[in-house]
Order: structure tokens, then sequence, then C-alpha cells
């Protein structure tokens, strides 16, 4: 069934197989994904071919700016925008950052006298600046936050529904003249959950319009997409999104490898200095080959989407029903129909989630159980599911408690391109070994 | 002569020779270096090994993390310092930004009210922080500290003496009690002249005496070691420096990969936002295979250094004397003894340089004018080489003039790890064509 793409990655089906016959299952793709050989072989040939600095004058240089333009063309033409709203980055943290800080700091000073609602009139707005943004966003959005809230921006922190997904109406209720970005993942990097993006687009647009502003005018909706590359459509007119973040290391790209989308007519204030590069949005010397990498890897796994959300939900669902099925108590954390075909979030009341993690990874295989950017933390508990508990009312306080103990027991389980059949029948033996005794 | 080199790359011969042997001249070493091909090797065999994320709690994550940790104290090895004190970064543009940011915003509120001089008592100040900043550094530093400048962050820049060289002397003379840093760069990314860190360092400490403050306390002495790495002695003990940048793609690494040494007890303000990644200096998941690369890289950089920079410098020198000697009004930039031994930088009065590199380029010869960083700009000049004539008073205005035009007028040659006598013979002849018809 998958021989298609075996033939096609031709000298490197050695490393594939590689990969599908390693002893150690790997279950942990939403953490991390493996370079795909193909990307890695392309990488190396242009590092090969383009050795030159992208700004220098003469033609090795001229040639490699060709091919960062070239990956640059790639990329925008998955996302259906132009190559000038893409901006390379070191990764999906860094995007995000730009994201924030970029837009509310280009706008600061602005906001806090006059800002441009319509792109024509001044409007005085004598209040500070103001960010929405979901309860379950990656760290990278809620701490960079955070930070602005120290220095005086207003923020609004909206709960998500028992199912982990964010209510597009609640969003509209809490936007206010000054509010001048929204965030909203895409997809959740815990629990898989698919937010309605361009619903809460459209709630923006009709806000702008209620208020007699023009659809390009604040506030910007700012969507984090690094987990939703290899399962969801990325085509930002439809999306409706000003912004999107993307990091290759999610879809089998190079790691250390990000993009932000920007729409064009949106100033970024810089978060590097001293370089021309990225238009003056990001200084420092472009890696071509990396970019490079980024759009093969991006274009292959947009290729390969609609091929590989079956096989993989397929995989999923089996695993998932015998888990329902075998393990006694195990509650799914968030909706099932809008969620990403790869991803298993289970609570297992009572186990302690790093403890499991050790257990099965003691018998080979390797899940996670919070982000990996916290894992390391002392006291590591899931923020995103603790949250799922926070839309029960104080009348409900069992279902409360319930979500605030399952933030401590439970198990992402996350499958990926090199993820097999024969995989998943070894995974539930080791499963079955561990859970049910 | 070159041959142990050669065998040692066994497989990579071809490469490497393709490199030599390649029809268009790179006389831009100084711009950015290809990767060197037992550097990529490496880099692809560690991200086949080490595919995991290095945060993840299973035995992969784990084996991750020792990589990452074995790239870390084989560059501590190198630098003579703690592995804890090396940060990974997207680059030299990055890491010099957060060694200038990061150190001023972390002592920032401190400074207003009060900073610890010698880590004992609180002493208080109630005057602005102050830096300190030689007037050739690299645009990621003097723009940086630009941003502070609009902040409210004193400067004081500090020019250079005609031969391109910062004094010691002049340095301490501009000191105060709230100087919180001192900048200088290891070498020149331009003219490369060599500047007297471990004297600046020497300075710093006997005013930190004369203050009755401790030898860690402020002012912190940064230096941006790009352009050093390859030619010069990276042991920090001997500098003397807290803070020192460090990029892979200059010294035959891989791209975007850079290194901040930070001193053990210096606190540092993050940037990025949203992971405990780096004990919380710098958010982002960690690419193994390119620390490991850059780790590598700096390593056969360190080894192969005596007797690179003798093969370089004679080859350096064979150039440069063929030239002073056929090319009419030639003169030379900066000081010739205190300078890098790949480094030419020539000013050829009543030329555009511009020009000159396209002119070049046409005959088949990568070379540079300005630093690349702002290389696109419509109006690009040399600030380094304008502000060689800036030491002169107003008495002597002629050399004011001269080194102004030569600003316009002047072209940068480096010599790297893959030139080769016959390449320079042949650049002579292409220089023969265009400057001495």
């Amino acid at each position: 069934m998958y021989s298609g793409y075996m033939k096609k990655i031709g000298a490197f089906e050695y490393w594939t197989r590689l990969w599908k016959n390693r002893k150690r299952l790997y279950f942990d793709y939403a953490s991390v994904t493996p370079i795909d050989p193909r990307v890695q072989s392309y990488m190396n040939r242009m590092s090969r071919l383009y050795p030159a600095n992208p700004s220098s004058l003469y033609k090795d240089g001229v040639q490699a700016k060709k091919a960062l333009e070239g990956a640059r063309e790639e990329i925008a033409k998955v996302l259906e925008v132009h190559s000038d709203e893409i901006i390379f980055t070191s990764g999906g943290t860094e995007a995000n950052n730009l994201a924030i800080l970029g837009t509310v700091y280009a706008l600061w000073s602005k906001v806090e006298r006059t800002f441009s609602a319509n792109h024509s009139d001044e409007v005085s707005v004598t209040l500070k600046p103001h960010i929405v943004v979901s309860a379950i966003e990656h760290p990278s959005i809620l701490e960079t936050i955070k930070v602005l809230e120290q220095h005086g921006v207003e923020v609004t922190i909206v709960p998500v529904e028992p199912d982990g997904i964010v209510s597009a109406k609640k969003i509209k209720s809490v936007l206010r003249a000054q509010t001048v970005l929204v965030t909203v993942m895409y997809a959740n990097n815990e629990i898989g959950t698919v937010q309605p993006i361009s619903e809460i687009a459209k709630a923006l647009r009709s806000y702008k319009k209620s208020l007699g502003r023009d659809n390009l005018a604040l506030p910007y909706l700012h969507t984090d997409a690094c987990q939703a590359v290899c399962f969801l459509s990325l085509r930002v007119p439809s999306l409706g999104v000003d912004l999107m973040t993307l990091d290759s290391s999610k879809f089998y790209g190079p790691r250390s490898a990000g993009v932000l989308y920007v729409r064009r007519g949106i100033q970024l204030a810089e978060q590097f200095h001293g370089g021309d590069q990225e238009k003056g949005k990001r200084a420092g010397t472009e890696d071509v080959a990396k970019c490079a990498g980024f759009a093969r890897a991006l274009s292959i796994t947009s290729e390969e989407r609609e091929v590989e959300v079956k096989r993989i939900a397929d995989l999923r669902d089996d695993l998932l029903n015998w888990m329902l099925d075998q393990i006694p108590d195990l509650g799914v954390n968030g909706s099932l129909s809008q969620r990403l075909p790869n991803n298993i979030n289970v609570c297992i009341p009572g186990r302690d989630a790093e403890f499991m993690v050790l257990q099965l990874d003691a018998k080979g295989a390797a899940v996670s159980s919070v982000t990996s950017c916290h894992a390391q933390r002392e006291d590591s508990y899931s923020q995103v599911i603790s949250s799922l508990g926070d839309s029960f009312g104080d009348e409900d306080k069992s279902q409360k408690e319930y979500y605030k103990q399952c933030s401590r027991s439970s198990l992402r389980i996350t499958l990926g391109r090199f993820t097999t059949k024969r995989q998943v029948e070894k995974f539930k033996s080791i499963l079955a070994k561990v859970f049910c005794k």
C-alpha cells in the first residue's frame, strides 16, 4: 500500500526502512519529526551548489539569493500567498515571538496615541493595547504575552470548551476597540484539537465591519500552525489569518527552521538588529540550504497529505479503539471529531504521567506527557489538560477536579510518516504489559 | 604540501577537490565559508543517530541531550571554559544581540536604582547605564546599541587609531561608575585588524580595582570573535573576556549556528520566551546535529590553525606584494602587522568599489567591498574605512578626505581553507586585466 512512496525515495529506501524497522518504537511525532531522507539529500546538494552569502553582489551570491527566493516562492505557493510575505526564522518559537512582539512593538506608540483603524482615518485611542489569546496556546505564545503584560499590555485569555475547542463567539465577545492581536493556534500540540480558525477570522471581519473598519485593519489574527502542517490545509486565503507560524521540525524538514507568514501591509518591529536580510525584519545571514529544505519538506508533506491523513487516521483509530477496549478507566482528552488524525491523548486516573512515560520507555516505546518545552521541569503538569476543566463552572467541581488530576496522569501518543501497522501492533503489546495486568 | 589534509578527508576528497578546482575563484571567505565536507558528513550522521527532541524524557531524548551536551563540552574545551557557559544561538547576529540586550536588560532596573559592583555591596547609582563600543564593530553590535540608546542607555563610541586598532587606554579613559558593558570585536570583519582584547581586559580589571570592585563585577567585557576563529587563539582565560560571540558559518561549520559564551554568574535576560532550553536563556528546540557540527568545525579549525595560519599568510603576502607592486596608487587599509593572515583590504582611489566587485566577478573572481549585511543597500559605503579617517584631527583634512573616498573605493579580498597557490596565480592574472592596463 505504501510502496509508491518507497519507490519514490529510491536510494534512501535503506534509511527509511531503518526507521520503520527500528527496535525502538517512536510515538512522539508531535514533539519532533525525524528529517525525511529526501529532504536531507536535497539540503546537502543545495549547500554544495550555493555556498555563497546570498547578500553578496557577485554571481555566486546572486545564485544563492535566487535559490533562497526560490524556496520562498515554493512555500508561498503552498500557502497561496505572496513570496514577500514569508519571513524565515530559526524556528517556531522565534516566529511566535516575532509575531507577537513584532506586531505589538510596531504599533505600541501608535496605539498609545492613535492608531489607523482602517488605513485612512487615524482613530485616537488613549487606552493600552489589548491582546486576545486562547488558554491552550504553546508556551512560546503564552510566555511572550506574559512579558508584554508586564510592560502594560492588556491580555484576555479565552478559556476553551470542555472538548478543547475555542469558541469563535467567545473570542468575538471579548474584542475591544484597542484590541491589536488575536492569537489562536490551528491545532493543539498536546491534545491535537483543531481550532475553528476561519470561523474566528469571520468573527473578526464582522467585528471590524461593525466598527466601520477595513478588513485589513486591526485587530490582526495570528495562528500558530506548527502542529497542523501534516494534516490540515494551509491555504491562507480560506483560513483568513494575517500571520501564521510554521516550523519544519514538525513536518520532516530541517530542525531550527521556522517561517512567519506576515500579510503585506503589516508593520513588524524587528527583534534582531544589524542586517538588512528578510527585508529588515530579521537580521542574520540566511541559511540557503535550510530554507530550501524547509520548502521541500513543506511541498512533500502537502503532496502526500491526503493519503497520509487517511493512512494515519486508520492506524490511530485502530490503536485508540484497542486502548479504550483494553485499558480500564481510560478517558480521552479533547474532542475526537475536531482532532488531528495522528493524536491520542488519554487520561489514566491514578497513574503518574512521568512514571508511565518511563515505564513505556523501558519497554521500548517513546511517548510523552506534557509539551517538550516544559518536560524537564521539576513540577511538570499539562496546562492544556488542566484548562479543559476550567470551562466547568463552580457547580461542577467533580469535572474540574478530574481534569486537574488528569493534567498529571495523561499520555500523548502521536503517529507519523514512518509509523507502520506492525509498529502499532507491537506498541499495543507493550501497552498491554504496562496497563492490563 | 596539503596532502595530509587530503588524506584525512578520505571519501570527501572529491568534493574538496571540486572546491579547489572550481572555475570560479572564491576570495570572500570573510563573508561566509563553505561547509567542510567532514563536518557535513558528521552532521548527517548525528541527525540520523539522534532524531529525538533533547528535552524528551525517554531514552531517545536522553541520548539526544547527551549528544547536545557532548557538543557543548567539545566547544568549552577549545575555549577553556565550563560547558554550562555555552549558549547555542541561531548565529552571530543573534548572539551579539543577546549579549548586549541580554546583559543590559538583566541589569536595567538594577542599574537605574542600584547595582552590585562587587557582588557584596549594593552601590546606589541613579544615572543611566552606559555602554562603551568601538567605532568599527559589526552592524549587529552597532545597530543593537543604537536601539538601546533610543531607550535611554548612554553610549560612548571609541574611535580607532589610523591603523584600525582600538586603544585600550582610550577605552579605559571613558569608563564610568555606571558603565555596564564594553564591547570590542576580536578581529574586524572588513579590514581584518586584530584588537588588543587582553590588554582591554587588563585595563578593565585595573579600573575595577581602582573602584574597589571585584574582578567579576561590572563592567563586563564582550568580544565578537566571529572573524577570529580560524586564525587566533580563543582561550578565554588569557583573553579575559566575560562574553564572546562565535558563528560557525565563518569557520567551515553549519550556517545559522552561533554560540554565546557567558561567564558563570552573569545574568542574561532571555530574548525568546517560551521554553526552558539553554537554561532558560534561549527558548526553542535545540538542533542537535547543528550544534554537533558547530563543535566539530571548531575542533577541526583549532587543530589545523597553526599550519593554516602559516600557509594562508604566505599566500596572502605573496598576493599583496604583487598587488602593491603592480596596481598603481594602491593603499592598504589598516595595520599590516596586527591583522588576520587571510585579509587584504586595499583602497584604489578614483575607482568605485561596487563596480570593481562586478568587474572581477565578470572575470570569474568573487571578492567584496563592504560587509555583506549591508551590501544590498542603495548607497553602500564602508563605515569601517570611513572611521579610519576620523582619528585624524581637523588639522589633517587630507587624510580624513582620503579615507572618506576610500570608503567607496576599497576591496576586501579574503583567503581560506580551500585557497591554493594556483588560485592565487589565476587571481593575479584577473587583477592584472582589470587594474594594470
